[in-house]
């Protein structure tokens, strides 16, 4: 179908096109797309999110902006897309998973809680008056099932992954990602690998600056967002090893 | 009617076309006709699903992507087209489910699960301001007029089959039932004929993590998903019987 | 007024076209005229409705797909169209059926019930953000009045008839019966004359497995779906008495 | 104002035209005019209603087709247009006169019935979401200013008359009524001349068969609709006296 | 600005074209224009409403149309434009005036009671999904202020005029008050006045066939609608006196 | 950005154009253009508001159109553009000023009864199904601040002036402030400035049945609609002061 | 993408263009560029706002046009675009600090405050019948976390900045804030860099009737509005240092 029919099925979200596409859906993960890249590794040992931070202007203040999140204890998650969107549905989540604890007494398994942020996503995708979420998410955490890593769509469709990028870059990332993926990293090295990863694209320097990552390993089961320091320490073994260069581009 | 009318009747969900059609109900088959193939046999002895499972990335996880699903002891369910939408379904399946035997303290019957969800189907066709479901479902299970198997549609019709297939390569696998269907299989060899069906469409090795499949027979009564492994035997055994070659793609 | 006017009228529900007419209601209609085949018959003695089944695909189960449904005693029903919108309006029916006979005690009476169901409809032509019902239904029954017969239109509208058929090939069906057609036949002869109407349009054989039928006699006044070797004896008799042959196409 | 600018405002109930007029209102006047013709007439001693009934098919029962309904013990009523949007409105004008009753203990007074039926049409006119409704009725009765007949329009005006017709054929009739009518007709007169006008129209024989009427006079005070004998009796009256053959066509 | 362009900011209530204006309010006052024609004047001592009605076909009823309302013991009201819509506001009149003597127990002021029609009026131009009302009233009325003459118009704006008329030939109307009117007429001459300005319009005969009228005075403080024989009384005194003559056209 | 282009932006109320702009709004503005003209003017000594009144026709009541109203004891508030929707913002004002006397026991600051009615300005233009408010208003008072003279825009900002003038002879007026102002001219003056500036627009004479005024100093802190002969005695000073001349058109 | 195309996309709220963005947003963030120009600047010691206000007539009283807002104690607010919509979220922030300090008896934290805003400008980009505001904010505060700056935009995002320029000529000022920044400057001198940088825009004189200003101090922690007095001698004092010259233009 050419672009002049295309053009006449993606303006209301609640249709489907003759090829039974939802366009909506489609231009929504497109803002994904446009979004700074974002990874999530698991291996048998550790579950990682990675994220790149890109310099907005000289006087923005990168160290506060967040896209690395602790949802609960056990789970972590980033996104990538429209930023209002992405917080909003981080909101949903704690509070989800705070309530399962309160009723519960137990840590909501990842999945649910993934499941659930995917019933609201799916919801908008359905009903006329809302567009989508333009927002896909990487939830990483340990629960009875091991180490667990879900990335959600707009469309509500979440799939497991070991690995993952989402976002402009997300192509560089994947392929860097499934030439040193190794599903028995230690969780040290399971880091390591998500943090190379981004730090392969990530253009400014200091990198520390421009990189936020948090991780979970099967060990102390809580999620826990990288210091700054943490990071650079990382960067600089990278290095040390030969793996990484990070002089030059700023 | 030639396409450029087609294409002013097929934007708005709550209206027929001048030949009494509405086209909103046939995308949304499209998008069942574009998702993974998925099937179902009842034979005198057993039910069965078995779903394809495609590769989507290197790093997917492929074994934590759920096609078949128990909704009760006595019933299962797997479905062809937009994942957010099947997951929606399910869930008020096995809710229903609950809710029924809760209420009268007796399996829900099959057929009655399936009107229920029809329901839903129906009333997102006939309002505004709403899609239809993108979702085809087969529902599989015994009762007390045995063996059942329900294929619902996204007009909120439903059908009773021996056998059925939905989803990209339905064409080929129905061919191959009609072939190769009887009424007097055994258990073990109505879920083979499940097997072998969908085995002869996944192009991805080893099969056994491309396939997944659920079954139940009258004697048990109990709808279970299968292992890995059981699945492996199978397709061991069917090759060893020379109606299955696994090598080859992969 | 030539197409391209109709067009601009057509799409909203609830307009009139400048000569008078909904054309979604006429739309509707057309979906009805695209449905099998369903007839009703009424005589002094009896009420049949019969149905045609088609063949789906070799492993559909015929069997299993309903079109005559029992509302209460008294009263059963038929339709033609959009099998999900027929079943919510047949389910409406039982429901009303029941709550009046809970309310007084007594039967409800047939024209009674078609209108309830009739109002329905009617409210679904006039309210913007919702389609027509697209399908006739057929309600047969014996009440204080004797025999009934009502044909509900898409409209709204319900008119009672001696015979009248819908559906895709109702014409040929009608025909037959206003040829054949005798207030004075007795029960048995009114089915008779049914089913030998529908079997003159069914393709497939043996002819049992695609008629569905259901009548009331004014002597037991109970409503009763006919089984299939009851519908087999009957199509025996007939083709021994010349009137029908079964052989040939399948 | 050329048909083309027409076509611009007549698709939303809510909105004039640069004449200040509705066009969905006066389409809906067309609905009217497409219905079987009907007629009342009222007179010092008598009010009368009168409808034709058309042949549908052969197999149509006209008897059970019912156009003339009592509202209440003083008060009849006929329309003509859509019969589903007529259904409704006689209900809700039963439903009024018997609250009327039950609260005041007297008969509702024929104009504020028909006032009340009126403010639903008119409240179907001025907002979006719904169609006016596609008919109009007469209502004849006696109150305590004597014999009453109010015609409502789709617009929610009504209009007293001494004679009127609406539907297909109204215009002959309407010049039959001019030339015809008197104030001073006795009560059987009254009654013989609506149904010698709807007679002169109606194409169909046996014309029993194919008039449905009602009257109430001042003595009685009691709305009542015609047994079809008594229709024929005073056909039969009306032949022997020279002004209707009944002869002819069928 | 053109036709054309015009066309484009006239179809939704809502909104303002590029200069300010409200076209469905301005359409909605053609209505009024359409109307039949309707006056009001007062004087030092009196207040009227007078009202033509015009021959819809040989058997309407005009006595039976009532074109002037009494709202309260002190206001009288008449309306030009939408009968529908006239009705449904000299209802809440009518029925606001009540409420106000219940709570208060005076009278409502004359103005007041015409600000709270005009308030409904205002909404129906600012909010969707409704259309404006296509009438003017006229309300006049004695008060603590002495007489009392308020035109409404569809855009929920009211002026205080000492005479007015609105409707199909309110031109001729409005010239010949012009030109007759004075602030201390007697109330009978007042009176007159109304009636001598309509009678100049009105083509069918006899005059108070076609002529409704009421009135207040100071003195009374009491509106009253006229009779036939009243107004007749009236034609006849201005025949008299040389300001009308009767004969002529039918 | 060209006519075409606006055309495209301008319909629906709750969208931006391209350059950010909200069309519906600043088309609101044209109806207060288009408006009567207004102004408010406050020195250290007192604020007044001045409003002209056209002639509609000769039997209009001038006296009766009211243009300046008293809020409260210590505000009053006059408007341009369309008479409905002002009256229904100063009933607001009115009721809002009442309230807060009310609950507070003290008269309600200039600058927040503004506001709150320019919260009601401002969401009739972020929400669909409504259309702005086409009216501009002029509150002017005296608080603990000293005078106070804010006028709100339909998009619900307002601004404080020491003079400004609103409607269709906005631009004279203005100019004539601007060359006449001063704050430290007494109460009387003040008054004298704004009927002055009125004056030099009015086109009807006499001149005070054409002008409409309310003034309120720091002295009474009470706001007073003027009377007609109060007009007429300034004006009467202002042409022996030579700054007048009254005599000429009418 | 073309011009024709972007207005396909950008006409109603809900929706995305093909490639992810959602015009309605973009075109709102124009109403902010078309704003009076706003900064924020935060240092080790202080944070500021300075915004830029302009002549809009000669009787304006620019003293009382208000863009620097106190929220709390310890939180300041200034914004550029639309004024009505920056308002509202003012009033909002307020009365979440309130509440906030209500319920738990400590201060709120900026940044929290900040969210609670965006959530409800992110609801206006995602849902239908609303637009999303137009307008951003400059929040600027001291909490446990030392001094904070936040800038919003229309889409519900928010950033952390050390210094931020919003509004007609944010581009002169963002460029003199990157040239002249230094995160150690004193209090005092984070306050004059504010000045001076709007004070680098502004055409009118004298300066300090057209810019308004507030800041707050890690010492005091409280956000203070500045006089007009205190203004002035800091532009004095710069520009004794040789940093400003302030006569010129008017």
């Amino acid at each position: 179908m050419g672009l002049s029919m295309a053009a006449a099925y993606d303006r209301a979200i609640t249709i489907f096109s003759p090829d039974g596409r939802i366009y909506q859906v489609e231009y929504a993960f497109e803002a994904v797309r446009r979004g700074w890249t974002t990874l999530g590794v698991r291996t048998r040992n550790a579950a990682v999110v990675v994220a790149e931070k890109q310099k907005i202007s000289p006087l923005t203040d990168e160290k506060a902006i967040q896209k690395v999140f602790k949802v609960d204890d056990h789970i972590g998650v980033s996104f990538a897309g429209m930023a209002g969107d992405g917080r909003i549905l981080i909101d949903y989540a704690i509070h989800q998973a705070l309530i399962h604890k309160f009723y519960y007494d137990e840590p909501i398994p990842v999945e649910y809680l993934t499941k659930l942020v995917c019933d609201v996503k799916q919801a908008y995708t359905q009903h006329a008056g809302v567009r989508p979420f333009g927002v896909s998410m990487i939830f990483v955490g340990v629960d009875e099932k091991g180490t667990q890593l879900f990335m959600t769509e707009p469309s509500g469709r979440y799939l497991s992954y070991y690995g993952v990028a989402i976002g402009e870059k997300s192509g560089n990332v994947t392929e860097f990602l499934e030439k040193n993926y190794s599903y028995d990293l230690s969780a040290r090295e399971t880091v390591k690998l998500g943090i190379l990863a981004i730090a392969s694209i990530v253009e400014s320097r200091p990198l520390q600056d421009y990189i936020e990552a948090g991780y979970i390993d099967v060990e102390t089961k809580q999620f826990r967002i990288m210091g700054k320091s943490e990071i650079e320490e990382l960067l600089a073994e990278l290095e040390k090893e030969g793996r990484l260069k990070q002089e030059g581009r700023k």
